[in-house]
Protein backbone atom coordinates (compact mmCIF):
# COMPACT_ATOMS: atom_id res chain seq x y z
CA UNK A 1 0.00 0.00 0.00
CA UNK A 2 1.47 3.23 -1.20
CA UNK A 3 0.52 6.30 0.22
CA UNK A 4 1.72 8.70 -3.26
CA UNK A 5 1.81 7.25 -6.22
CA UNK A 6 3.20 9.69 -8.82
CA UNK A 7 2.36 8.59 -12.57
CA UNK A 8 5.16 10.58 -15.21
CA UNK A 9 3.81 10.42 -18.79
CA UNK A 10 -0.30 9.67 -18.74
CA UNK A 11 -0.69 7.15 -22.14
CA UNK A 12 -2.12 3.54 -22.21
CA UNK A 13 0.82 2.03 -19.86
CA UNK A 14 0.70 4.71 -17.50
CA UNK A 15 -3.02 5.13 -17.45
CA UNK A 16 -3.46 1.62 -16.70
CA UNK A 17 -0.88 1.31 -13.70
CA UNK A 18 -3.01 4.01 -12.13
CA UNK A 19 -6.10 2.80 -12.76
CA UNK A 20 -4.95 -0.72 -11.52
CA UNK A 21 -3.81 0.76 -8.30
CA UNK A 22 -6.83 3.15 -7.95
CA UNK A 23 -9.35 -0.24 -8.37
CA UNK A 24 -7.37 -2.50 -6.17
CA UNK A 25 -7.17 0.10 -3.23
CA UNK A 26 -3.43 -0.21 -3.54
CA UNK A 27 -2.64 3.58 -3.32
CA UNK A 28 -3.91 6.13 -0.82
CA UNK A 29 -3.41 8.96 -3.83
CA UNK A 30 -2.28 8.81 -7.45
CA UNK A 31 -1.29 11.80 -9.27
CA UNK A 32 0.28 12.25 -12.90
CA UNK A 33 2.33 14.83 -15.06
CA UNK A 34 1.69 14.63 -18.71
CA UNK A 35 3.39 16.91 -21.02
CA UNK A 36 0.06 17.26 -22.61
CA UNK A 37 -2.44 18.24 -20.98
CA UNK A 38 -5.05 16.93 -22.21
CA UNK A 39 -4.02 13.50 -21.50
CA UNK A 40 -4.44 14.83 -17.66
CA UNK A 41 -7.78 15.97 -18.46
CA UNK A 42 -9.18 13.10 -19.66
CA UNK A 43 -7.19 11.15 -16.98
CA UNK A 44 -9.32 12.80 -13.90
CA UNK A 45 -12.54 12.85 -15.86
CA UNK A 46 -12.42 9.56 -16.36
CA UNK A 47 -11.20 8.50 -12.88
CA UNK A 48 -8.00 6.69 -13.74
CA UNK A 49 -6.18 9.34 -11.31
CA UNK A 50 -6.91 11.12 -8.06
CA UNK A 51 -4.89 14.56 -9.59
CA UNK A 52 -3.19 16.12 -11.99
CA UNK A 53 0.34 17.74 -10.90
CA UNK A 54 1.17 21.03 -12.95
CA UNK A 55 5.04 19.45 -13.22
CA UNK A 56 7.72 16.71 -12.13
CA UNK A 57 8.63 18.55 -9.30
CA UNK A 58 5.13 19.01 -8.31
CA UNK A 59 4.24 15.08 -8.74
CA UNK A 60 6.99 13.37 -6.89
CA UNK A 61 6.91 15.76 -4.02
CA UNK A 62 6.23 13.67 -0.85
CA UNK A 63 5.48 9.95 -3.64
CA UNK A 64 6.72 6.76 -1.97
CA UNK A 65 6.72 5.45 -5.55
CA UNK A 66 7.57 6.93 -9.42
CA UNK A 67 6.29 5.29 -12.34
CA UNK A 68 8.28 6.67 -15.30
CA UNK A 69 5.68 5.53 -18.21
CA UNK A 70 7.21 7.92 -21.26
CA UNK A 71 9.12 6.81 -24.59
CA UNK A 72 12.77 5.85 -24.09
CA UNK A 73 14.14 8.90 -25.48
CA UNK A 74 12.28 11.06 -22.64
CA UNK A 75 13.62 8.92 -19.61
CA UNK A 76 16.69 11.11 -19.41
CA UNK A 77 15.09 14.61 -19.08
CA UNK A 78 12.72 13.30 -16.96
CA UNK A 79 15.96 12.09 -14.58
CA UNK A 80 16.80 15.53 -15.00
CA UNK A 81 13.80 17.20 -13.79
CA UNK A 82 13.31 14.62 -11.03
CA UNK A 83 17.24 15.14 -9.67
CA UNK A 84 16.82 18.02 -7.14
CA UNK A 85 13.39 16.97 -5.72
CA UNK A 86 13.46 13.09 -5.54
CA UNK A 87 13.00 12.45 -1.91
CA UNK A 88 16.03 9.59 -0.51
CA UNK A 89 13.32 7.23 0.22
CA UNK A 90 11.12 7.14 -2.69
CA UNK A 91 10.97 4.52 -5.19
CA UNK A 92 11.23 4.72 -9.03
CA UNK A 93 10.21 2.50 -11.50
CA UNK A 94 10.07 2.74 -15.25
CA UNK A 95 8.05 0.74 -18.33
CA UNK A 96 10.71 0.69 -20.63
CA UNK A 97 11.54 -1.58 -23.34
CA UNK A 98 14.79 -1.17 -22.98
CA UNK A 99 16.59 -1.49 -19.78
CA UNK A 100 20.02 -0.70 -20.25
CA UNK A 101 19.45 2.53 -21.58
CA UNK A 102 17.47 3.47 -18.44
CA UNK A 103 20.36 2.62 -16.39
CA UNK A 104 22.41 4.79 -18.46
CA UNK A 105 19.87 7.67 -18.42
CA UNK A 106 19.99 7.68 -14.80
CA UNK A 107 23.99 7.60 -14.59
CA UNK A 108 23.85 10.74 -16.83
CA UNK A 109 21.13 12.34 -14.97
CA UNK A 110 21.94 11.99 -11.08
CA UNK A 111 25.70 11.35 -11.71
CA UNK A 112 25.44 7.73 -9.99
CA UNK A 113 22.44 5.29 -10.13
CA UNK A 114 19.94 5.37 -7.58
CA UNK A 115 19.58 2.60 -5.08
CA UNK A 116 16.26 2.90 -5.79
CA UNK A 117 15.84 2.86 -8.87
CA UNK A 118 14.05 -0.08 -10.62
CA UNK A 119 13.71 -0.60 -14.08
CA UNK A 120 10.89 -2.91 -14.98
CA UNK A 121 9.20 -3.66 -18.33
CA UNK A 122 5.76 -4.97 -18.37
CA UNK A 123 5.25 -7.56 -21.58
CA UNK A 124 1.37 -6.57 -22.64
CA UNK A 125 1.83 -5.26 -26.35
CA UNK A 126 -1.72 -3.55 -27.33
CA UNK A 127 -2.32 -1.66 -30.11
CA UNK A 128 -4.32 1.10 -28.69
CA UNK A 129 -2.61 3.41 -27.16
CA UNK A 130 -3.57 6.55 -24.97
CA UNK A 131 -5.12 7.21 -21.40
CA UNK A 132 -8.29 6.76 -23.26
CA UNK A 133 -7.78 2.67 -23.64
CA UNK A 134 -6.29 2.62 -19.63
CA UNK A 135 -7.66 -0.69 -18.47
CA UNK A 136 -6.95 -1.80 -14.76
CA UNK A 137 -6.56 -5.29 -15.81
CA UNK A 138 -3.96 -5.45 -19.22
CA UNK A 139 -0.98 -6.80 -17.17
CA UNK A 140 -3.34 -9.69 -15.00
CA UNK A 141 -1.54 -12.75 -16.69
CA UNK A 142 0.90 -10.91 -18.40
CA UNK A 143 4.64 -10.55 -17.45
CA UNK A 144 6.66 -8.24 -15.99
CA UNK A 145 10.39 -7.81 -16.41
CA UNK A 146 11.98 -6.17 -13.33
CA UNK A 147 16.13 -5.84 -13.93
CA UNK A 148 17.60 -4.45 -10.70
CA UNK A 149 21.68 -4.53 -10.22
CA UNK A 150 23.63 -5.84 -7.12
CA UNK A 151 23.63 -2.34 -6.02
CA UNK A 152 19.73 -1.71 -5.61
CA UNK A 153 18.03 -1.29 -2.85
CA UNK A 154 16.10 -4.84 -1.86
CA UNK A 155 13.29 -3.97 0.04
CA UNK A 156 12.75 -0.91 -3.06
CA UNK A 157 12.79 -4.11 -5.70
CA UNK A 158 10.12 -6.00 -3.09
CA UNK A 159 8.04 -3.28 -3.44
CA UNK A 160 7.49 -2.99 -7.09
CA UNK A 161 7.27 -6.34 -7.11
CA UNK A 162 4.54 -6.44 -5.00
CA UNK A 163 3.33 -3.77 -6.63
CA UNK A 164 3.20 -5.91 -10.21
CA UNK A 165 1.63 -9.00 -8.05
CA UNK A 166 -1.24 -6.99 -6.51
CA UNK A 167 -2.00 -5.90 -10.87
CA UNK A 168 -2.34 -9.63 -10.95
CA UNK A 169 1.28 -9.61 -12.97
CA UNK A 170 3.67 -12.37 -13.20
CA UNK A 171 7.25 -10.99 -12.33
CA UNK A 172 10.37 -12.24 -13.19
CA UNK A 173 13.85 -10.44 -12.30
CA UNK A 174 16.38 -10.54 -15.16
CA UNK A 175 19.96 -8.82 -15.95
CA UNK A 176 19.58 -5.76 -18.19
CA UNK A 177 21.57 -6.92 -20.56
CA UNK A 178 19.83 -10.06 -21.29
CA UNK A 179 16.58 -8.61 -21.05
CA UNK A 180 17.49 -6.28 -23.95
CA UNK A 181 19.09 -8.82 -26.03
CA UNK A 182 15.95 -11.19 -25.52
CA UNK A 183 13.50 -8.42 -26.31
CA UNK A 184 15.33 -7.50 -29.72
CA UNK A 185 15.28 -11.28 -30.78
CA UNK A 186 11.70 -11.38 -29.74
CA UNK A 187 9.72 -8.10 -30.30
CA UNK A 188 12.01 -5.61 -31.63
CA UNK A 189 13.37 -7.24 -34.63
CA UNK A 190 9.92 -8.69 -35.76
CA UNK A 191 8.48 -5.12 -35.40
CA UNK A 192 10.77 -4.22 -37.68
CA UNK A 193 10.48 -6.55 -40.07
CA UNK A 194 6.66 -5.77 -39.80
CA UNK A 195 7.57 -1.60 -40.34
CA UNK A 196 10.03 -2.67 -43.64
CA UNK A 197 6.80 -5.08 -45.10
CA UNK A 198 4.25 -2.72 -45.04
CA UNK A 199 6.33 -0.04 -46.15
CA UNK A 200 7.80 -2.10 -49.32
CA UNK A 201 3.81 -3.44 -49.97
CA UNK A 202 2.46 0.26 -49.92
CA UNK A 203 4.97 1.10 -52.36
CA UNK A 204 3.52 -1.47 -54.70
CA UNK A 205 1.06 -0.70 -57.68
CA UNK A 206 -2.48 -0.92 -56.15
CA UNK A 207 -1.73 -1.20 -52.69
CA UNK A 208 -5.66 -1.09 -51.89
CA UNK A 209 -5.81 -4.18 -53.56
CA UNK A 210 -2.75 -5.96 -51.63
CA UNK A 211 -4.74 -5.12 -48.71
CA UNK A 212 -7.72 -6.74 -49.67
CA UNK A 213 -6.36 -9.83 -50.50
CA UNK A 214 -4.68 -10.25 -47.50
CA UNK A 215 -4.73 -13.14 -45.45
CA UNK A 216 -3.16 -14.67 -42.35
CA UNK A 217 -0.05 -13.89 -43.33
CA UNK A 218 0.03 -10.10 -44.21
CA UNK A 219 -2.81 -9.12 -41.48
CA UNK A 220 -0.48 -10.58 -39.08
CA UNK A 221 2.35 -8.21 -40.06
CA UNK A 222 0.46 -5.34 -40.54
CA UNK A 223 -1.18 -5.55 -36.73
CA UNK A 224 2.20 -5.21 -35.25
CA UNK A 225 2.86 -2.95 -37.84
CA UNK A 226 -0.22 -0.39 -35.92
CA UNK A 227 1.85 0.24 -32.91
CA UNK A 228 3.03 3.85 -31.84
CA UNK A 229 5.93 4.83 -34.62
CA UNK A 230 7.86 7.25 -31.58
CA UNK A 231 7.75 4.63 -28.86
CA UNK A 232 9.05 2.43 -31.96
CA UNK A 233 11.51 5.15 -32.58
CA UNK A 234 13.25 5.24 -29.34
CA UNK A 235 13.10 1.91 -28.67
CA UNK A 236 14.75 1.37 -31.75
CA UNK A 237 17.17 4.28 -30.81
CA UNK A 238 17.77 2.96 -27.00
CA UNK A 239 18.84 -0.81 -27.93
CA UNK A 240 20.20 -0.18 -31.90
CA UNK A 241 23.24 -2.76 -30.60
CA UNK A 242 21.46 -6.21 -29.42
CA UNK A 243 18.73 -5.15 -32.67
CA UNK A 244 21.72 -4.53 -35.36
CA UNK A 245 23.25 -7.66 -33.93
CA UNK A 246 20.09 -10.30 -34.07
CA UNK A 247 18.95 -8.36 -37.51
CA UNK A 248 22.58 -9.34 -39.19
CA UNK A 249 21.82 -13.27 -38.31
CA UNK A 250 18.16 -13.04 -39.46
CA UNK A 251 19.30 -10.91 -43.10
CA UNK A 252 22.26 -13.80 -43.49
CA UNK A 253 19.35 -16.59 -42.66
CA UNK A 254 17.53 -14.86 -45.20
CA UNK A 255 19.40 -14.97 -47.84
CA UNK A 256 20.21 -17.92 -47.47
CA UNK A 257 16.31 -19.07 -47.68
CA UNK A 258 16.41 -17.04 -51.14
CA UNK A 259 19.08 -18.74 -52.34
CA UNK A 260 17.50 -22.11 -51.93
CA UNK A 261 14.37 -20.86 -53.29
CA UNK A 262 16.39 -19.44 -56.35
CA UNK A 263 17.90 -22.54 -56.91
CA UNK A 264 14.93 -24.96 -56.36
CA UNK A 265 16.90 -26.68 -53.81
CA UNK A 266 13.35 -28.09 -52.42
CA UNK A 267 14.75 -30.62 -49.94
CA UNK A 268 16.42 -27.84 -48.12
CA UNK A 269 13.37 -25.78 -47.81
CA UNK A 270 11.29 -28.44 -46.43
CA UNK A 271 13.86 -28.65 -43.82
CA UNK A 272 13.81 -25.19 -42.79
CA UNK A 273 10.08 -25.10 -42.91
CA UNK A 274 9.70 -28.43 -40.65
CA UNK A 275 12.42 -27.15 -38.53
CA UNK A 276 10.52 -23.69 -37.84
CA UNK A 277 7.33 -25.55 -37.50
CA UNK A 278 8.55 -28.05 -34.79
CA UNK A 279 10.03 -25.29 -32.99
CA UNK A 280 6.68 -23.63 -33.19
CA UNK A 281 4.67 -26.84 -32.20
CA UNK A 282 7.27 -27.61 -29.29
CA UNK A 283 7.07 -23.87 -27.75
CA UNK A 284 3.22 -23.92 -27.99
CA UNK A 285 2.80 -27.03 -26.73
CA UNK A 286 5.35 -26.42 -23.58
CA UNK A 287 3.78 -22.69 -23.28
CA UNK A 288 0.25 -24.24 -23.02
CA UNK A 289 1.62 -26.54 -20.01
CA UNK A 290 3.32 -23.47 -18.18
CA UNK A 291 0.20 -21.13 -18.89
CA UNK A 292 -1.79 -20.13 -15.49
CA UNK A 293 -4.86 -19.47 -15.28
CA UNK A 294 -5.87 -16.37 -16.93
CA UNK A 295 -3.06 -16.17 -19.34
CA UNK A 296 -4.09 -14.62 -22.90
CA UNK B 1 -26.83 -28.89 -58.66
CA UNK B 2 -23.71 -31.49 -59.58
CA UNK B 3 -24.13 -35.26 -59.63
CA UNK B 4 -20.72 -36.62 -59.35
CA UNK B 5 -17.89 -34.41 -57.85
CA UNK B 6 -14.56 -35.93 -57.83
CA UNK B 7 -12.43 -34.16 -54.64
CA UNK B 8 -8.21 -35.23 -55.52
CA UNK B 9 -6.42 -35.26 -52.71
CA UNK B 10 -8.45 -34.71 -49.29
CA UNK B 11 -7.22 -32.64 -46.64
CA UNK B 12 -8.19 -29.53 -45.09
CA UNK B 13 -9.42 -28.42 -48.26
CA UNK B 14 -10.59 -30.82 -50.08
CA UNK B 15 -12.19 -31.88 -47.09
CA UNK B 16 -14.01 -28.83 -46.53
CA UNK B 17 -15.28 -28.03 -50.13
CA UNK B 18 -16.90 -31.91 -49.75
CA UNK B 19 -18.34 -31.16 -46.95
CA UNK B 20 -19.43 -28.16 -47.77
CA UNK B 21 -21.29 -29.68 -50.46
CA UNK B 22 -22.89 -32.48 -49.30
CA UNK B 23 -23.95 -30.46 -46.39
CA UNK B 24 -25.89 -27.92 -48.98
CA UNK B 25 -27.01 -30.51 -51.22
CA UNK B 26 -24.81 -29.33 -53.71
CA UNK B 27 -24.01 -32.69 -55.11
CA UNK B 28 -25.92 -36.11 -55.58
CA UNK B 29 -22.90 -37.78 -54.44
CA UNK B 30 -18.78 -36.74 -53.65
CA UNK B 31 -16.15 -39.36 -54.30
CA UNK B 32 -12.75 -38.47 -53.27
CA UNK B 33 -9.30 -40.10 -54.04
CA UNK B 34 -6.48 -39.46 -51.70
CA UNK B 35 -2.70 -41.08 -51.80
CA UNK B 36 -3.35 -42.00 -47.92
CA UNK B 37 -5.90 -44.38 -47.85
CA UNK B 38 -5.92 -43.10 -43.87
CA UNK B 39 -7.11 -39.58 -45.42
CA UNK B 40 -10.11 -41.38 -47.17
CA UNK B 41 -11.01 -43.64 -44.15
CA UNK B 42 -11.38 -40.86 -41.39
CA UNK B 43 -13.50 -38.83 -44.57
CA UNK B 44 -15.77 -41.43 -45.09
CA UNK B 45 -16.43 -42.20 -41.62
CA UNK B 46 -17.11 -38.47 -41.05
CA UNK B 47 -19.69 -38.27 -43.59
CA UNK B 48 -17.19 -35.73 -45.32
CA UNK B 49 -17.48 -37.80 -48.62
CA UNK B 50 -20.06 -40.50 -49.95
CA UNK B 51 -17.35 -42.62 -51.48
CA UNK B 52 -13.98 -43.39 -51.45
CA UNK B 53 -12.05 -44.09 -54.80
CA UNK B 54 -9.25 -46.57 -55.01
CA UNK B 55 -7.17 -44.27 -57.61
CA UNK B 56 -7.68 -40.91 -59.67
CA UNK B 57 -9.76 -42.43 -62.96
CA UNK B 58 -11.58 -44.37 -61.02
CA UNK B 59 -13.14 -40.96 -58.87
CA UNK B 60 -12.79 -38.85 -62.14
CA UNK B 61 -14.89 -41.72 -64.52
CA UNK B 62 -18.32 -39.87 -65.00
CA UNK B 63 -17.71 -36.66 -62.97
CA UNK B 64 -18.81 -33.48 -64.00
CA UNK B 65 -16.69 -31.45 -61.83
CA UNK B 66 -13.19 -32.11 -60.20
CA UNK B 67 -11.14 -29.97 -57.77
CA UNK B 68 -7.35 -31.08 -57.70
CA UNK B 69 -6.81 -30.23 -53.43
CA UNK B 70 -3.15 -31.65 -53.95
CA UNK B 71 -0.05 -29.80 -52.97
CA UNK B 72 1.04 -27.34 -56.29
CA UNK B 73 3.87 -29.90 -56.88
CA UNK B 74 1.39 -32.94 -57.19
CA UNK B 75 -0.54 -30.76 -60.00
CA UNK B 76 1.18 -31.72 -62.80
CA UNK B 77 1.60 -35.59 -62.29
CA UNK B 78 -2.54 -35.51 -61.35
CA UNK B 79 -3.10 -34.17 -64.28
CA UNK B 80 -0.94 -36.71 -66.25
CA UNK B 81 -2.82 -39.33 -64.37
CA UNK B 82 -6.75 -37.73 -65.38
CA UNK B 83 -5.54 -37.25 -69.04
CA UNK B 84 -6.74 -39.98 -70.91
CA UNK B 85 -9.94 -41.09 -68.43
CA UNK B 86 -11.33 -37.24 -68.22
CA UNK B 87 -14.56 -36.68 -69.79
CA UNK B 88 -15.05 -33.75 -72.39
CA UNK B 89 -17.75 -31.70 -70.53
CA UNK B 90 -15.72 -32.49 -67.17
CA UNK B 91 -15.56 -29.02 -65.52
CA UNK B 92 -11.87 -29.39 -63.79
CA UNK B 93 -10.92 -27.01 -60.89
CA UNK B 94 -8.55 -26.56 -58.16
CA UNK B 95 -7.41 -24.69 -55.02
CA UNK B 96 -3.86 -24.45 -54.94
CA UNK B 97 -1.66 -20.51 -54.28
CA UNK B 98 0.27 -20.24 -57.51
CA UNK B 99 -1.94 -20.16 -60.64
CA UNK B 100 0.46 -19.75 -63.54
CA UNK B 101 1.79 -22.92 -61.96
CA UNK B 102 -1.18 -25.12 -63.01
CA UNK B 103 -1.87 -23.42 -66.07
CA UNK B 104 1.91 -24.87 -67.06
CA UNK B 105 1.46 -28.39 -65.73
CA UNK B 106 -2.05 -28.68 -67.62
CA UNK B 107 0.01 -27.68 -70.97
CA UNK B 108 2.61 -30.26 -70.01
CA UNK B 109 0.11 -33.03 -68.93
CA UNK B 110 -2.52 -32.59 -71.71
CA UNK B 111 -0.35 -30.72 -74.61
CA UNK B 112 -2.63 -27.93 -74.19
CA UNK B 113 -4.78 -26.08 -71.76
CA UNK B 114 -8.25 -28.23 -71.67
CA UNK B 115 -11.10 -25.54 -72.40
CA UNK B 116 -13.12 -26.51 -69.09
CA UNK B 117 -9.85 -25.84 -66.41
CA UNK B 118 -11.03 -23.20 -64.47
CA UNK B 119 -7.98 -22.72 -61.47
CA UNK B 120 -9.21 -21.26 -58.25
CA UNK B 121 -7.42 -20.19 -55.05
CA UNK B 122 -9.36 -19.70 -51.99
CA UNK B 123 -7.97 -17.45 -49.68
CA UNK B 124 -8.72 -19.05 -46.60
CA UNK B 125 -6.09 -19.42 -43.95
CA UNK B 126 -5.67 -21.87 -41.09
CA UNK B 127 -2.66 -23.35 -38.96
CA UNK B 128 -4.65 -26.79 -39.12
CA UNK B 129 -4.41 -29.41 -41.53
CA UNK B 130 -5.84 -33.10 -42.70
CA UNK B 131 -9.25 -33.76 -43.30
CA UNK B 132 -10.05 -34.35 -39.41
CA UNK B 133 -10.10 -30.13 -39.41
CA UNK B 134 -13.06 -30.12 -42.32
CA UNK B 135 -15.28 -27.41 -41.79
CA UNK B 136 -17.91 -27.07 -44.46
CA UNK B 137 -18.68 -23.28 -43.10
CA UNK B 138 -14.89 -22.44 -43.76
CA UNK B 139 -15.30 -20.44 -46.97
CA UNK B 140 -17.84 -18.37 -45.97
CA UNK B 141 -17.12 -14.42 -46.09
CA UNK B 142 -13.58 -15.37 -47.50
CA UNK B 143 -12.52 -14.42 -51.23
CA UNK B 144 -12.21 -16.99 -54.12
CA UNK B 145 -9.97 -15.85 -56.79
CA UNK B 146 -10.70 -18.11 -60.12
CA UNK B 147 -7.71 -17.15 -62.95
CA UNK B 148 -9.67 -18.36 -66.34
CA UNK B 149 -8.08 -17.56 -69.30
CA UNK B 150 -9.69 -15.78 -72.62
CA UNK B 151 -9.92 -19.76 -74.01
CA UNK B 152 -11.80 -20.65 -70.97
CA UNK B 153 -15.29 -22.22 -71.31
CA UNK B 154 -17.41 -19.07 -69.50
CA UNK B 155 -20.06 -21.95 -69.05
CA UNK B 156 -17.08 -23.65 -66.83
CA UNK B 157 -16.24 -20.51 -65.34
CA UNK B 158 -20.14 -19.77 -64.37
CA UNK B 159 -20.12 -23.15 -63.13
CA UNK B 160 -17.09 -23.27 -61.00
CA UNK B 161 -18.03 -19.47 -59.73
CA UNK B 162 -21.70 -20.50 -58.41
CA UNK B 163 -20.12 -23.56 -56.73
CA UNK B 164 -18.02 -21.47 -54.30
CA UNK B 165 -21.00 -18.89 -53.98
CA UNK B 166 -22.64 -21.45 -52.95
CA UNK B 167 -20.65 -22.37 -49.98
CA UNK B 168 -21.00 -18.26 -49.08
CA UNK B 169 -17.56 -17.45 -50.51
CA UNK B 170 -16.68 -14.35 -52.57
CA UNK B 171 -15.70 -15.01 -56.03
CA UNK B 172 -13.39 -12.62 -58.13
CA UNK B 173 -11.72 -13.29 -61.25
CA UNK B 174 -7.83 -12.10 -61.58
CA UNK B 175 -5.42 -13.05 -64.84
CA UNK B 176 -3.46 -15.60 -63.35
CA UNK B 177 -0.28 -13.82 -63.78
CA UNK B 178 -1.82 -10.83 -61.33
CA UNK B 179 -2.99 -13.36 -59.23
CA UNK B 180 0.44 -14.74 -58.74
CA UNK B 181 2.36 -11.47 -57.98
CA UNK B 182 -0.23 -10.33 -55.35
CA UNK B 183 -0.29 -13.32 -53.48
CA UNK B 184 3.93 -13.87 -53.45
CA UNK B 185 3.32 -9.98 -51.76
CA UNK B 186 0.52 -10.74 -49.50
CA UNK B 187 1.26 -14.33 -48.45
CA UNK B 188 4.07 -15.92 -49.55
CA UNK B 189 6.91 -12.79 -48.54
CA UNK B 190 5.32 -12.66 -45.24
CA UNK B 191 5.45 -16.82 -44.79
CA UNK B 192 9.09 -16.83 -45.63
CA UNK B 193 9.63 -14.00 -43.36
CA UNK B 194 8.12 -16.20 -40.32
CA UNK B 195 9.81 -19.28 -41.22
CA UNK B 196 13.56 -17.50 -41.57
CA UNK B 197 12.48 -15.91 -37.98
CA UNK B 198 11.37 -18.70 -36.12
CA UNK B 199 14.49 -20.11 -37.89
CA UNK B 200 16.95 -17.96 -36.55
CA UNK B 201 15.58 -17.62 -33.20
CA UNK B 202 15.49 -21.50 -32.61
CA UNK B 203 19.09 -21.42 -33.01
CA UNK B 204 19.65 -18.50 -30.25
CA UNK B 205 21.37 -19.31 -26.80
CA UNK B 206 17.95 -20.47 -25.18
CA UNK B 207 15.36 -20.60 -27.58
CA UNK B 208 12.56 -21.94 -24.93
CA UNK B 209 13.19 -18.42 -22.82
CA UNK B 210 12.55 -16.78 -26.42
CA UNK B 211 9.46 -17.78 -26.82
CA UNK B 212 8.31 -17.88 -23.10
CA UNK B 213 9.28 -13.57 -23.81
CA UNK B 214 7.32 -13.68 -26.64
CA UNK B 215 4.99 -10.70 -26.76
CA UNK B 216 2.47 -9.73 -29.59
CA UNK B 217 5.42 -9.39 -31.82
CA UNK B 218 6.89 -12.82 -31.87
CA UNK B 219 4.02 -15.06 -31.47
CA UNK B 220 2.01 -13.37 -34.42
CA UNK B 221 4.78 -14.49 -36.66
CA UNK B 222 5.30 -18.06 -35.04
CA UNK B 223 1.91 -18.68 -35.66
CA UNK B 224 2.04 -17.99 -39.36
CA UNK B 225 5.34 -20.53 -39.16
CA UNK B 226 2.99 -23.20 -38.20
CA UNK B 227 1.33 -23.43 -41.51
CA UNK B 228 2.22 -27.28 -43.96
CA UNK B 229 5.96 -27.16 -44.68
CA UNK B 230 5.35 -29.40 -47.40
CA UNK B 231 2.43 -27.36 -48.89
CA UNK B 232 4.75 -24.14 -48.60
CA UNK B 233 7.76 -25.87 -49.99
CA UNK B 234 5.86 -26.28 -53.24
CA UNK B 235 4.54 -22.66 -53.23
CA UNK B 236 7.80 -21.31 -53.27
CA UNK B 237 8.81 -23.81 -55.83
CA UNK B 238 5.87 -22.93 -58.16
CA UNK B 239 5.97 -19.03 -57.72
CA UNK B 240 9.73 -18.05 -57.14
CA UNK B 241 9.95 -15.60 -59.64
CA UNK B 242 7.00 -13.13 -58.27
CA UNK B 243 8.36 -14.12 -54.58
CA UNK B 244 12.22 -13.12 -54.85
CA UNK B 245 10.97 -9.67 -57.05
CA UNK B 246 9.37 -8.83 -54.16
CA UNK B 247 11.82 -10.51 -51.48
CA UNK B 248 14.58 -8.01 -53.27
CA UNK B 249 12.94 -5.30 -52.77
CA UNK B 250 12.55 -5.78 -49.24
CA UNK B 251 15.58 -6.74 -48.56
CA UNK B 252 16.76 -3.37 -50.05
CA UNK B 253 13.99 -1.46 -47.51
CA UNK B 254 15.75 -3.72 -44.64
CA UNK B 255 18.88 -2.97 -45.27
CA UNK B 256 17.63 0.91 -45.64
CA UNK B 257 16.16 0.25 -41.92
CA UNK B 258 19.39 -1.07 -40.69
CA UNK B 259 21.16 1.77 -42.00
CA UNK B 260 19.17 4.32 -40.13
CA UNK B 261 18.88 2.08 -37.15
CA UNK B 262 22.96 2.19 -37.20
CA UNK B 263 23.52 5.49 -37.68
CA UNK B 264 21.11 7.05 -35.22
CA UNK B 265 18.99 8.74 -37.69
CA UNK B 266 15.69 8.72 -35.64
CA UNK B 267 13.98 11.59 -37.58
CA UNK B 268 14.10 9.12 -40.86
CA UNK B 269 13.15 6.27 -38.70
CA UNK B 270 9.69 7.97 -37.19
CA UNK B 271 8.74 8.70 -41.06
CA UNK B 272 8.98 5.24 -41.61
CA UNK B 273 7.40 3.88 -38.63
CA UNK B 274 4.69 6.31 -38.94
CA UNK B 275 4.01 5.71 -42.90
CA UNK B 276 3.59 2.17 -42.07
CA UNK B 277 1.20 3.13 -39.22
CA UNK B 278 -0.96 5.16 -41.86
CA UNK B 279 -0.82 2.78 -44.33
CA UNK B 280 -2.34 -0.22 -42.45
CA UNK B 281 -4.64 2.54 -40.58
CA UNK B 282 -6.01 3.50 -43.79
CA UNK B 283 -6.48 0.32 -45.32
CA UNK B 284 -7.84 -1.27 -41.89
CA UNK B 285 -10.72 1.40 -42.18
CA UNK B 286 -11.38 0.89 -45.85
CA UNK B 287 -11.55 -2.75 -45.02
CA UNK B 288 -13.99 -2.67 -42.64
CA UNK B 289 -16.53 -0.28 -44.51
CA UNK B 290 -16.40 -3.12 -47.16
CA UNK B 291 -16.20 -6.41 -45.30
CA UNK B 292 -19.43 -7.71 -45.89
CA UNK B 293 -21.40 -9.79 -43.26
CA UNK B 294 -19.96 -12.87 -41.99
CA UNK B 295 -16.63 -12.01 -42.79
CA UNK B 296 -13.76 -12.42 -40.14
Amino acid sequence: MFSRVAIIGLGLIGGSVASGLRQRGLAAHVTAWDKQEAALKEGAKRGVIDSASASIADAIADADLVILAVPMLAVQETFVAMRDVLGDDTIVTDVGSVKCAVFEAARQAFGEIPQNLVPGHPIAGSERHGVGAADPDVFAGHKVILTPKLSTNGDATRAVREMWQALDAMVVEMDPEHHDLVLAQTSHLPHLLAYALVDTLSHQGDSLEIFEYAAGGFRDFTRIAASDPVMWRDIFAANSGPVLEILDRFTDDLARLRTLVSEGRTDELTEVFARAKTARDHFSLLMAQRKPKGEH
